[in-house]
């Protein structure tokens, strides 16, 4: 058996899964998450899914990884109550304009009693952190105050949901924190973008451009908003973790204040970070996806290895040389199973691949004999054959890192081409239309662009995503839109 | 110095917690959920809770120990929505005369638009699981089909509310599983007892009885329910986990169906466990806590060691040597904190033990110089000297197995002699006023008990538990309230 081969041998057994990835994404990921039980539609609350043990194992594992993250940066886990009272989002004017037409509400108990106010089930929950932040925050010697929580949170989407990606029922871990000054608010945005690339782009392979929103694209009730933007295969961006510099727009409501060094009384720089996991997870399965199926960092794969007994029926001594094995590498802190069900090989190297498992280790009566296994790579769709004794360190020191190495490299290579500087409106129209993020010279990014974006948006369906948040770029010319002196570049992109 | 020795010098210091634990425990508890930073109950909406870093690192840790555990044992997770429509509450008459009473009721979203039907917030899941159920089990192939989700309910509780006792949201986990036949479910029973035995006993050393619960006292929708009981200090008994044989009671309305064998139809037999993280964290406090305030087993510990550096200012050699056990631990595995503070060695000393920390290590010029450290053990309150270079061989072979031991054997202990015997109602009177859980000769469980179940409620403020599940006891002479002949062994109880 040679070192690398290709799989040949299964290409005439039933094909579980084989959609077109990038030319039909849409069609693409709404059968991946059927056939690989990622969740289901069918609850019978609009807007609402059942996450299934497959999305949920490996969104625990990115919890994980971000809160292993915040963690090692200071921030200090809390729990808060799901509701707030209206009395509180009134606080805010521009949040409360912001998310109130997204807000479920409860407005009773029991055999219907009314409650005094009604009660948001939290969309977001600046407004309830912020009290308690005046409560426990005394002096300069407080700060920073860095806080996150992992939680659900509950939008009244008005627009088309789609599982994962928008529904009216989302995961995520939204940090907040307090400062003595805007600058030290400013230096968290830094890490919060830190954190980022160490999470998403390093560990989970999602290549994106962190961007400054426009003025009129903000979250409500912030100074300052940036956004991860990644690009989906339909070309359309699909935001992941965003930050947000809110200033002492909510210290002030809420009265957030500390006694300085000099005895003073001073209100509070806030700052928070949303990393929304179900989001990311979309973003995780659009990214690595192939034609055949889901493809997973070893990381957060549910299941990151499958062992599959080759002719047990013949030899007894496969399987037990499979429960071995796994029994080993469970001991190594691995997720791993053996598919000893009666389907055929075929059958199960298919479903498998389309569960997108990144190891896949075949043992059969050849391989005992010969004191060997084959291990096949998810991500390569190659073959290498090992001896048994060196499986922990291959896992280890090559499938561990060489995976997520590739899949990163791969998606940043796509992501790389996808992105295109336009000269002119009708060469932002094609780029747009081929399914690309566009570099534009724009007027401006503050309330006198909003006209231009708008007429983006009416006539080329995309959206002004802002100007790039990683490197400092200089217009040269006017806008593409109205043609006055373009004072930023922006990037446009069609949007989920 | 001697090998062990009385933590006698910080005597003088200034006390920062010291409360009659088993005098005054409804004091105790109150004052350390504020001294220990554990939840804060001044958040503006009534019954709801925000927990603070020092209760959720430890719950995170107990939810890690359930859900391996139930995992292990074939448990898939899963996120379900968190509203339910009212129409699904109608399917089980008794389900909906329990929980409808005590539902908060989303009713309308954004500026008041209205739902078609009423939303549940979920006090409990059947009704949105069984459902699912219908549409993903086919055929016994598919059974046993075991699931769980991690997720907080709601429950508007009309009785006064205690922080993590009883709260209007709290946090746990509920498994869902489904049976080809009753059998099998009552085996999941005890497969859920051994579960609490290596979750609740080994692990978090909490004493506690299974207690078959009386007919009028089942989980609304169960045909048996079994709750563990535990005992807090002023002897009143609070159940920790429950679980519950549902028959085909949910099975029916929701047509939870298999093709069995044979080809014909059947309906399964479900059933369901819920441990409540949140509840079973004050179980863990009110067991092991002392009048110092907290005691941590080491495995769920917020922070599991604390390093104090003494006189670090007369030598850099003391806080360099501090960072860099620190940094060895940390590499191992373990949560661990360096207390540089600038607070009198005596403070750090008392803040450590009131926030329990299983593991104190103190370093100064002296241990540097002789090449040791102190060790202090929260649990038993004892010094002792070791090598550094022996630290990690004395928390993996000492530290981790005998503090949960010693805890446990402790709470067995006092566990142990809170049962008592009761001959008549005199003496029953009696042991429930000294805090005791009372067993006795008790005429009847069934629907013909409930009158006197009754009589020792409104006599003697304490409630029928129901009888052992985890023996058989059987009765010698008539009920302690009516004096007809006992047919059953049943135990009596102040209640949380």
């Amino acid at each position: 058996m040679a070192k690398e081969k290709n799989e040949k041998n299964s290409e005439n057994e039933k094909v579980t899964f084989n959609i077109d990835k990038d030319k039909n994404f849409s069609e693409w990921f709404t059968e991946i998450i059927k056939a690989a039980e990622l969740a289901d539609i069918r609850y019978n609350v609009k807007g609402f899914l059942v996450f299934q043990p497959w999305s949920v194992l490996s969104m625990e594992s990115m919890y994980d990884l971000f809160e292993k993250e915040l963690q090692k940066k200071g921030h200090k886990p809390y729990w808060y109550p799901s509701l707030i009272p209206e009395s509180n989002f009134m606080l805010e004017k521009d949040h409360v304009e912001g998310f109130a037409p997204e807000v479920f509400w409860v407005t009773e108990h029991g055999a219907g009693e009314k409650f005094e106010e009604r009660l948001a089930l939290r969309p977001t929950s600046e407004t309830a952190f912020y009290q308690m932040f005046a409560l426990w925050i005394r002096s300069y010697r407080d700060l920073p105050f860095k806080t996150y929580q992992r939680a659900q949170v509950w939008r009244y989407e008005t627009k088309a949901t789609r599982p994962f990606l928008r529904s009216r029922e989302f995961y995520w871990i939204e940090t907040h924190n307090a400062f003595a000054s805007l600058e030290d608010s400013k230096n968290q945005v830094k890490e919060d973008m830190e954190t980022t690339e160490t999470v998403l782009h390093q560990k989970l392979g999602v290549p994106y451009i962190f961007f400054e929103r426009p003025a009129w694209d903000k979250f409500a009730g912030a100074v300052s908003t940036f956004g991860a933007d990644t690009l989906t295969p339909d070309g359309k961006t699909l935001q992941l973790p965003s930050t947000h510099i809110l200033g002492q727009n909510f210290s002030k409501p809420f009265n957030v204040v500390f006694k300085d060094k000099d005895g003073s009384e001073k209100l509070t720089y806030l700052n928070c970070y949303g990393p929304c996991i179900s989001r990311i997870f979309a973003g995780v399965i659009a990214t690595h996806g192939d034609n055949s199926g889901l493809v997973f960092p070893f990381e957060i794969a549910p299941v990151q290895i499958v062992i599959i007994p080759i002719a047990a029926e013949k030899d007894p001594a496969v399987l037990k040389m499979a429960n071995k094995l796994k029994d080993e590498l469970f001991e190594n802190g691995y997720r791993i199973e053996v598919d000893d069900s009666d389907k055929t090989m075929g059958e199960k190297f298919y479903y498998w691949e389309m569960k997108g498992i990144p190891l896949r280790i075949e043992i059969g009566p050849k391989e005992l004999k010969e004191n060997h296994i084959v291990i096949f790579r998810r991500d390569t769709k190659k073959k290498e054959v090992l001896n048994p004794a060196d499986l922990i360190d291959y896992i280890e020191k090559t499938a561990k890192k060489e995976i997520i190495k590739n899949l990163r490299e791969r998606a940043d290579a796509k992501f790389k081409e996808k992105l295109k500087s336009a000269k002119d409106i009708e060469e932002l129209k094609k780029y747009l239309e081929e399914r690309n993020l566009v570099r534009i010279n724009f007027c401006s990014l503050e309330k006198d662009g909003e006209e231009c974006a708008g007429i983006i948006e009416k006539t080329l369906t995309a959206k002004i995503r802002g100007k790039r948040a990683d490197i400092q770029e200089n217009p040269s010319g006017n806008c593409v839109v109205c043609g006055k002196k373009a004072n930023v570049v922006a990037y446009a992109a069609k949007e989920y």
